[in-house]
């Protein structure tokens, strides 16, 4: 089941420098709410961390945490988004998820993050 | 017959965040009104779900349903843009149709919904 | 001989919205003036509709009825830009017409029409 | 020997509307004035007419008769914008000559000409 | 161990202009804090000199010299770009990690450093 | 031995006009100064004529002249920009140098030359 | 309803000569069996005539005809062979049936008919 | 009207040697005897001459001759085959025709000609 | 004038071994017969020398020589052929012209000569 | 100066199977005899050692050793070979070099040994 308490974090060791971290997961799997069939994506994190950094290892732990589950794209897109952003309170995070084709359709669902006060210029 | 009763919606567990949703439907047919010869073509929904989102599975069985009907490339595009807006009421919408070559000439026809004081900045 | 009368149109279901139909004809032929050998290029039709729409068969009807004529380039590309806002009255028209190469020189010829108060924001 | 008498004109049908005209001859050679050696490369040329067309076959008799000039590449690009320019006398030209590779390098020129008064606004 | 000791600057000759250098290493490698297994990625770094510019062969060794270290991508990232700017104090620089495929998931990191006072225009 | 006395000019016999001219050599060879061994790359000008412009044949005898020598990257990139504009003198100049991998990593040095009362405009 | 008499058929006016004619029908649709869901997949047929050639547009119709009916993969590649064979009766006949992702699944289905006594050398 | 008068032959310079011709004409259209419209494809003819060759403009004027004949592709195909054995009389002759989609459906047909003694080895 | 006594060869100094040299040049031209038209093509020349081999400046200098001279395109390559034949008397040649798009059509010619004697294996 | 003395060799440790080494050298250059201008090109050099291996340091210092030499094309491929036969002495060697563009025309020379004796099966 999926388990945010997978997710670690490290100290970002630079915190005074606004940087982005790009991590890119092809091998995401969870199951359709409606006919328990299994859906496969590709997650994309991009993120500009502020005082922690996620910790690779926990992340695919984490990802994989969803295979057994039932879920909507939509929830499975913006819950991995909130459970990133709680645990590792990012400046800024873009949460993207493309599924393949299910019934002839397929599926792009993207989220951001924006934390307040902090100015996303010409992201 | 196409039926927009096919739809089916389910809450948005995210309501607080503007996200984007893009599904892409390679195997629309239907048929063509003067000639009564099937039509082929691609239909891409791209939106920003409000309260509520589409169901998947739903959508396919709706866009199935159009499989036997005589109408023109512009009324599909606007048709299928007026259910799902009706339906699930997204902040926005952006519908794109492209269909196969007929008599030696292929066609897109786009079509955009932009719900009223809904600011789509750098969309 | 190329016959505007060919070309028939349908009420536009949607005139409430700005949309845009793209149509492309990569088969049209017509004969060269100087020369009288046959000339080849593809017809690009991008427009956003008024009140009418134009049908596609009529409009391929009508583009074959260059077949035999003998005209230049850019007065086809005027001459169906023309043809077209006298029959659909669109809001917006743009008439790309893309020649084969002839004598080693290919050419491209592009000119569109805006309908007088219409405003083409971001086109 | 290059003869901008071979050059022909006829009347703009439609000079009521900036329309673009793009002529694009990967067939140019002309001698090197250093080495009496042959030089090829790709004429370009792009314009809005104003009241006057150039001729298709008539260009390319004109870029034929360099066939056996000795000629710089930098002076090649701006006699053809200057002799097309006279000719025609149009509302915007761009003129762009890219050689082929001599002596290990290759290159490319371009040259522009602007009616005073025509405002190329987003050209 | 990674040791900035190895890295040699040499003169910029000309510092009166701002111009730009682009180093990119594609055999960087070094070792996953957690696992203790290889990491391996691409290394970019793009800079305006002031006074100083980075010696290549030093460089080499420098990046090197990270090759049996346990560090995290993004301390990695950050370190790098550390050591160079302190020492050949440059006017900018652009960090850039592309790190390969591990348990799945594949990671970017991007850090930029500015000379205080610089103006980093249209860059 | 690098020669600028090897460059030629001739005159800009279009003068009154702001026109651009691109070579790429791309066999373009020196020596490194710390290990002796071959440097390889390609360079490419892009410059903006006054009143003089490079002869061709000239730069190709002045590019090979560095065959034998033990230069920096960075400094054959300045030193080939400064050599062409004192000879010819230009409005603009661009100049690129891409280095082949040596020790792992490729480099890429970029130096530009604007005359003093020159506007760049959208350049 | 699959209906083979649809097909029409014309006198091959050259039967003294074994050639080749090959059509690829991108547009084919039929219906699970199972699920009631539509199929889509591309129709290739490669014969060599005897004494009768299909109609190419009746062969439209009769792939058409296929629309609604409910019918397994293999079944509707042996049955297409079958019901052209009947018709035409060639010296040879090569179907492939390539059907879209179902299940994450995409499949093909080929199947020849070779006439007794005909020698099919090196096809 | 299709005219193999138009073809015109010269005297085989060579006829020692077995030589191959290849001409590709991607500009072939004539019109469907069904439907009275226009058909496109491409003539492919490869041919191994004997005492003639065909002269190419001639070959030009004789497969514009087609334009407004109605036709099936089947006996295009093995026409232009017969017409060209009959006026050069070569030693090997391979006609391949590729039409462009109609009514969903492409079609590419192939036919041979070897002259009685000739050998054909590795062909 | 095409002049086979600009062609130069020099001593092959390894003629105990058959090799291979293959010679590609793309700015062949050459004037048509029949309309006094520019040709353009490329000439690819493969041969096995047997004592001499082609000297490249002087095969360079011998191919501009057909720069003025109206010949056909099958003459051309066979002569081609013969005149390099002639001079280097090579074990194996294989001579492909391909020349640019006249009239609508495109040509490649290949013509073959190999030495009485010469085992031609797995050529 | 090309001096075969430069090559070294080591004890192929696994003489007992027949392998393939495949060395590309794209940074290789010497100078035109006729011209004295510098020449470029990639030497590619495959083998099946038999007792002995190339070591790959000594290949590039060998390589560079011709930098200056004035040498033909056909020339430098055999005499490659030839060293490298001589102090390697492999089963089989396969010596490629593409030379770039020189007066419009580019060059590749391919030349090959088979040790007395060595069956070179399906090679």
């Amino acid at each position: 089941m999926a388990n945010k308490k997978l997710l670690e974090v490290f100290d970002n060791a630079y915190p005074q420098r606004d940087y982005t971290i790009i991590h890119t997961a092809p091998e995401f799997t969870s199951v359709c709410p409606k006919t328990g069939q299994p859906d496969f994506g590709v997650i994309t994190i991009e993120y500009i961390p502020d005082k922690l950094c996620i910790e690779l290892k926990s992340l695919k732990l984490y990802l994989n945490s969803f295979r057994n589950d039932g879920i909507f794209y939509e929830s499975v897109t913006n819950l991995i988004l909130e459970d990133l952003v709680e645990v590792c309170k990012p400046r800024y995070m873009l949460l993207t998820a493309e599924f393949n084709v299910r019934g002839g359709i397929s599926s792009v669902i993207e989220a951001e993050y924006v934390k307040e006060g902090f100015n996303l210029k010409q992201k």
